[in-house]
């Protein structure tokens, strides 16, 4: 299997994995470690270097038998040169020429993307997106991020900064957000904003999973909150299917989680809110490859 | 120049524009009729035919000296198969094959898209848009159009619905559209809401036109109302910014006339409401080609 395998890197400000994946998008091989918190950038990239060697040696192969490593990064990046421009929630990383470092420390070739471009490839290509041509890619969590997959390529914008659907606004006026936009859908359901609204109606701390857990047994706070997300989230996915008539709409993150008590919701409102042709059209899905589509969609970056 | 002229036909609601245009998008001999109103479907073609062939004597040529006819029109299109669904203000147009009609009859190869994809196909090839690569143009006046390029070329969409900026939900809450939606941009700024919202300030019926001068001569009522046309529209952009992060937006069609009035308040929206990144990069132009941008954009078609 020789230059047949292909790594995949997901860099998360928590974790880091990696994977080598074959050529139907399996992980054969995964390995996963910490992000090194409170830490300089050289130690991440040396966390990095360091096992991804360990796991080349695991697979018993040299580094002469890697045909190349993706890695998707939780930033956003200028992918043609390799450059991350900054990390949200990693500090001390501005225009890091990563894929240069990378690639001089490993001696293989390297690509570079968001995290979120990688999912929507690894979706597309071997997962919920399989047989689409053009779609719609987006991860509920911390934040709400987006991928956009057209006529079967990554679309990156004129400045690789296109995907943002997090900052859709839902209203003209309303609440300001992180990036300093109004109204953003991401100052809606972003999780910190559920769990604040969560923690208000409910007089107490509350996970998601326990706001789950109450509304699937029928707890009317946590239903409504729950609706609201879908609701929400259908405004701005009205725009984003009317816009670009899509094939379909792929979701996934954390907040996702909440499965049919955020789809069945979004699906009705999907049905009647959009144009009638798009809307028909449109399939709206839940994420297939779960915690793996990182690693998946980095290697299929190369 | 035999085989090498290329016509364009611009179908709209009142008028029938047809031009024999050149390489460097020149429109060199051009015919203007009114759209046969309150008529059948084939009296409409047989006035395209008729003056398509009048419009090719005129220029001393001949059917075979013809390389190839585009016509753009007033409603959505399977442009590939060169079917129009239906025409939002020409009644009888469902489901019509005008491209195979056309070409039966002129023995011509005959191209068909939407008025607006043609419009965008035409600044980003002659006008505004020369040397952009991601743009989007909009068309403000009875309804809200939109086209979409990216890398070069007309985004459709996957069933070509693809670019209904008009119908990007502003608020969460608002006004039913006529698309079904609620608070679609066109719902608030369509020439007729513009016009009610006049009416309603000054007590009198008041044309686009007079809104204009009142607002250059310093009216604080008027210069409110296209203030307040440029804030929902920034709404809308925003969303798109952040969506596509284009190179550029350019803005045409009648209600565009009212020009800086809208644009300079736009553009200053438009520096604070989108990310960062894709602020700093979008171009905000107004239409270069005018009337001649539907016939240019239909010979570029084939």
């Amino acid at each position: 299997m020789s230059k047949q395998v292909k790594i995949g890197i997901d860099l998360g400000g928590t974790r880091i994995k990696i994977g080598l994946v074959d050529k139907k998008g399996k992980v054969f091989l995964r390995r996963e470690v910490d992000t090194p918190s409170s830490s300089s950038r050289s130690v991440i990239i040396d966390t990095i270097v360091k096992n991804l060697e360990a796991t080349i040696k695991d697979a018993g192969l040299k580094k002469k038998d890697v045909a190349c490593i993706g890695i998707g990064v939780p930033g956003p990046v200028d992918s043609r040169r390799g450059i991350v421009h900054y990390f949200p929630n990693i500090k001390g990383w501005n225009n890091v020429p990563l894929k240069a470092i990378l690639e001089r420390r490993l001696r293989i070739r390297v690509s570079l993307d968001n995290d979120v471009n990688a999912m929507a490839l690894a979706e597309y290509t071997f997962g919920a997106g399989k047989g689409a041509r053009n779609l719609v890619c987006l991860t509920l969590g911390t934040g709400v991020g987006g991928g956009i997959i057209i006529n079967g390529k990554v679309y990156r914008g004129s400045t690789m900064l296109a995907g943002e659907i997090g900052h859709i606004p839902l209203n003209e006026k309303g609440p300001r957000c992180n990036c300093r936009g109004i109204a953003c859908l991401e100052r809606y359901i972003g999780n910190r904003y559920i769990l604040k609204r969560a923690r208000k109606s409910f007089g107490r701390n509350i996970t998601l999973e326990s706001l789950s857990g109450l509304a699937r047994k029928g707890n009317k706070r946590a239903e409504a909150i729950w609706l609201d997300v879908a609701k929400k989230l259908s405004v701005a996915l009205t725009a984003v299917i009317n816009l670009l008539n899509p094939d379909m709409i792929i979701i996934g993150g954390g907040v996702s989680k909440a499965g049919d008590l955020i789809l069945r919701p979004l699906r009705k409102e999907l049905k009647v809110r959009p144009m009638k042709g798009q809307a028909l059209h449109v399939k709206i899905a839940r994420a297939k490859l779960g915690g793996d589509a990182g690693i998946i969609g980095a290697s299929l970056l190369a």
